[in-house]
């Protein structure tokens, strides 16, 4: 199953996002233009946009609508991404040098907060009260995760639980409101928008699950970023809760973080985690999510987009950058 | 005239706008809450907030809905004030540690991407589209202005225009939000829209003059900042761009900004302007904004809050920090 099959319903209006995409780049006003096409440029999978645009074809498929929102989607996730770059003072982001390497950080600071005001207003240019609460009740939900997974950088002390909380925050509730406000702006009946935004909830999280994992099996050159960066960060994930659940009297984790261990002492977590069965358990709870977010799709009339949703929900557990 | 007279016909507003300002702080988020309240509780002029009060107040003072919005307008204002300070590696900010300094740039960053979601979700719960739209283009003419700001800082080829333009978009764009979103809210006729967006606007470009002229008078002390803080990041502003015009043979601002100069090289120039007449030239000019303002005015009904609107133009000239 290809990415590209997966798409295909969606094909065009894919086409007229990528284009109006294009568009904001094409700003007359070179200080701008520049970094944004550098950014937007990136060849992302662009599942956040795909998203909206597969929930908005069950019922009325108004694209005129829906690539506003698709785009603003899109548009707010990179913004996600260099401000988190900024933050994490990330050196190379799909491959590339991030924004903060190349341009400093005070641009990054202030590119991201470009994208993020051009995402709100072309989300208040489709006029819909619903789906622009829903864009800014997710940014606040975003934000609020950030500030926490950074005021709790280096605490080991964090389980499952806390995990659940973090990538809902930080990757499931965007997925939600892709999903949601593609459903919203087709005129679903709620039970549908409902069932659509459960799916995308479901699928974040088991996207985030498998960023994670691939954080810590992935090959450096397919991903274009640095195994064992959130480890270096001082940021747990399943993988690495998991581990410490299963060695309590060997916590090198628990070592790694008092100490602000480096690069040596992460590639010792990292085999660690590679030669245990915990990495197989992971897949098997993102796998529980990818389940979980293809029920979310029963009472959906049966047609491409629901068979692209279901496909693209086994897609992401095999994802491998 | 006093602040406290000028303010007086929308107190009781204000108190409101200052205890919803508190209550965003009460999160149950210790992460959160506690930045928050050191950025919120700072005692700031809150003029862009009485200005959405006393705009508001011309025809249906309608306090359910300008209550957020004046809310709104001042967490928005914090944002952009914490990620400059971020982008500026300032250390002081109202006579308090900057948060970049105290909590490091990361927490600036996600927490000014934080103040700006709530903002946005705030006036989205208002639900008038005209408001929603209106903030959201403030806010990209506001990061575009950031952005070129940044890219064109130790560039001294700027002139009286550029700098009308940048402070246009980085100040008076606000003020003309706060005003325009008041005057929208108390369903005042377009024309009387029209006039309270000129007299933000204009208001906004003589309170930007000040600030610029306190930035080489001004005493460090009364401000709770350092003076020639413009110079020293590189950016030129009305008084150095005259004192260029004034002595084109002798470049200091050149020579500091293509040496980078530190405070030495910027304590010359600022003395070579406080000896010159254009400083009493920058308080003209920005009186003529004032006048402006309140000619803008005009036709607006006369009442209390005309009165303070004018009373207003006054005090930003007069103003010491």
């Amino acid at each position: 199953m290809s990415i590209a099959s997966i798409y295909e319903p969606i094909q065009e209006g894919l086409g007229m996002v990528e284009e109006k995409l294009k568009t904001f780049c094409q700003v007359d006003l070179p200080w701008i233009a520049e970094p944004l096409n550098y950014v937007l440029e990136s060849s992302g999978k662009r599942i956040r946009p795909v998203l909206t645009l597969l929930a908005g074809r069950f019922y009325r498929y108004d694209l005129e609508r829906l690539i506003p929102m698709a785009t603003a989607i899109e548009l707010f996730h990179n913004a996600t991404l260099v401000h988190d770059d900024a933050v994490d003072k990330a050196s190379v982001r799909r491959g590339k040098t991030a924004v903060n390497s190349l341009w400093g950080e005070g641009i990054a600071v202030l590119l991201g907060d470009y994208l993020f005001s051009v995402s709100a207003d072309l989300v208040c240019s489709i006029g819909n009260l619903r789906v622009m609460r829903l864009f800014s009740q997710t940014l606040t939900k975003i934000s609020s995760g950030q500030l926490r997974e950074t005021f709790s950088a280096y605490s080991w002390r964090q389980n499952r639980e806390d995990y659940y909380e973090q990538i809902d925050s930080k990757t499931a509730s965007l997925f939600t409101a892709a999903a949601g406000a593609g459903a919203v702006l087709s005129e679903a009946p709620d039970e549908a928008v409902e069932a659509l935004k459960n799916y995308g909830h479901d699928l974040g999280m088991a996207f985030q699950i498998i960023d994670d994992i691939l954080d810590i099996i992935g090959d450096e050159g397919e991903m274009g970023k640095p195994v064992g960066s959130d480890l270096l960060q001082g940021t747990l994930t399943l993988p690495t809760i998991l581990l410490m659940e299963n060695h309590p009297g060997d916590n090198l984790i628990r070592e790694l973080f008092e100490k602000r261990g480096g690069q040596a002492e992460v590639a010792r977590v990292i085999e660690m985690a590679r030669n245990s069965p915990i990495v197989e358990e992971c897949y098997r709870i993102a796998a529980g999510f990818s389940t979980q977010a293809c029920r979310a799709l029963e009472g959906l009339p049966e047609n491409a987009c629901r068979r692209s949703l279901l496909d693209l929900a086994d897609y992401v557990l095999e994802r491998r950058k």
